[in-house]
């Protein structure tokens, strides 16, 4: 049996999420859809973790299982001739026997965008959170500091989250201007549902000074989700990508960007 | 009378162009009703030009006149409120009662944005030409460096295009690489129906080793359509800036980028 790992990008705009669910189109379903239509047969994809209704990725991981004897590229090229326009297999690799999107991840990184200023832009409205106070950054670097390290999040998830444990750990929080565009990168070892945008709307609310940045360290002691920031809406973020064992373990240090401006090297 | 000049950001997915007519949504209507609105009466918006169905647009420029004595802010964040998300007002001011935006109009920055690479990107295909074949950028430069001064560009528009003289300087004309994408920024007094979409189309053909850079001067000369590239299509273009007597002649020059890593800063 071959294991086939796929990277995957979507804009989730369309969808209630990634994974599959009745009341509404799914990424999971579409890219189970595809795989199926190119080895025909039913075909079981599992990804590194969920994401949210409208929430977008470059870098989602997902494995499956094939016994066929086809060429990668009919994983990539073929599958995406099968996907809607809004999803595509970036990559698709052969994977060792044991591994596994889910249980094997080792770190991953969202991005969450908020545009700046009085005025709506309908450019940029579809990958960001338009936030018309203005914020202080400096403010909102010195709470985002502390996030940093080994944390019991409860305080941060959305109260429909099941997850067993509720401690994780962020290696980074990285927050960048650039124009009108302010970037949150943070790099965890995994993530509680919404939890992202809990930090980014608490953030917001320090970075508009209703809160002072210490505020974090008690919401984290507290652990009481009433107590800290609004969920920010997820079309400004974005799992961009997803660590395994074996790689390049860069997630403890910054996010890329350019070593002269500080602008990210993403595009 | 009062003479209010606007500058309109929109994204023209949905959009048959700017210019109001009979076979779909204008912007330019869309920007009239929602002027109507405020002012309590019909409003005739005039631009800096047309832009083409699916043609996106951060600084288009337009003037109307008002006896009214409302607030600026009125035809901005008033006139947002009855716009639909894909269109924005960015900025209203006062003009001089003889400014006119067509007639006035000194230059224009085009951007023209391509996605490099094998795989289609679902985040970056609403504002970019996904270009799968490699491209040279040199030759594309050394050509593009053939469209710069004063020359009749009869061969670079479409067949629809009822331009008086087909003669336009072009002030510049650059090529910058941002990971996979490729931003053309080109600066004009003036462009014929097409003729950014064509240009690209071309330089396209260039890099991909189908034509020869130095193939520009003589497409130039001999003016015919039918022997220059084919038209980019328009997704990837956006109308980023037109400027007026009195105001920074910055055009000359290069586009707006970081010194030391050339990305642009026009986030």
């Amino acid at each position: 049996m071959r294991k086939i790992r796929l990277t995957i990008e979507y804009d989730g705009t369309d969808y209630v999420g990634w994974q599959r669910q009745p009341n509404g189109p799914t990424v999971q379903e579409k890219v189970e859809a595809a795989l199926g239509a190119v080895v025909g047969r039913k075909v079981d994809v599992i990804s590194s973790g969920r994401t949210d209704a409208g929430v977008h990725a470059r870098g989602m991981v997902a494995h499956f299982e094939t016994d066929l004897d086809l060429p990668l590229t009919a994983f990539r090229e073929g599958v995406n001739t099968h996907l809607p326009d809004d999803i595509a297999v970036v990559a698709a690799e052969e994977a060792p026997a044991g591994f596994h999107a889910r249980y094997d991840a080792l770190a991953k990184r969202y991005r969450y965008t908020i545009l700046l200023g009085a005025i709506r832009s309908p450019i940029r409205k579809r990958y960001s959170w338009h936030v018309r106070r203005s914020l202080d950054v400096g403010a909102m670097r010195q709470a985002a500091a502390g996030f940093v390290g080994r944390h019991d999040f409860a305080a941060f998830r959305s109260a429909g989250c099941d997850a067993g444990t509720t401690v994780r750990e962020i290696f980074s929080l990285g927050i960048s201007r650039h124009g009108r565009l302010l970037h949150f990168d943070i790099v965890g070892d995994g993530f509680l549902r919404n939890m992202v945008r809990v930090i980014v709307g608490t953030l917001v609310e320090v970075g508009s000074g209703k809160r002072p940045p210490e505020a974090v360290t008690e919401l984290l002691a507290g652990g009481c989700r009433d107590l800290s920031g609004v969920t920010a809406p997820p079309q400004g973020l974005c799992l961009m990508q997803v660590w395994y064992e074996g790689e390049p373990a860069d997630w403890q240090g910054d996010a890329k960007a350019c070593k002269s401006c500080q602008k990210s090297l993403d595009n």
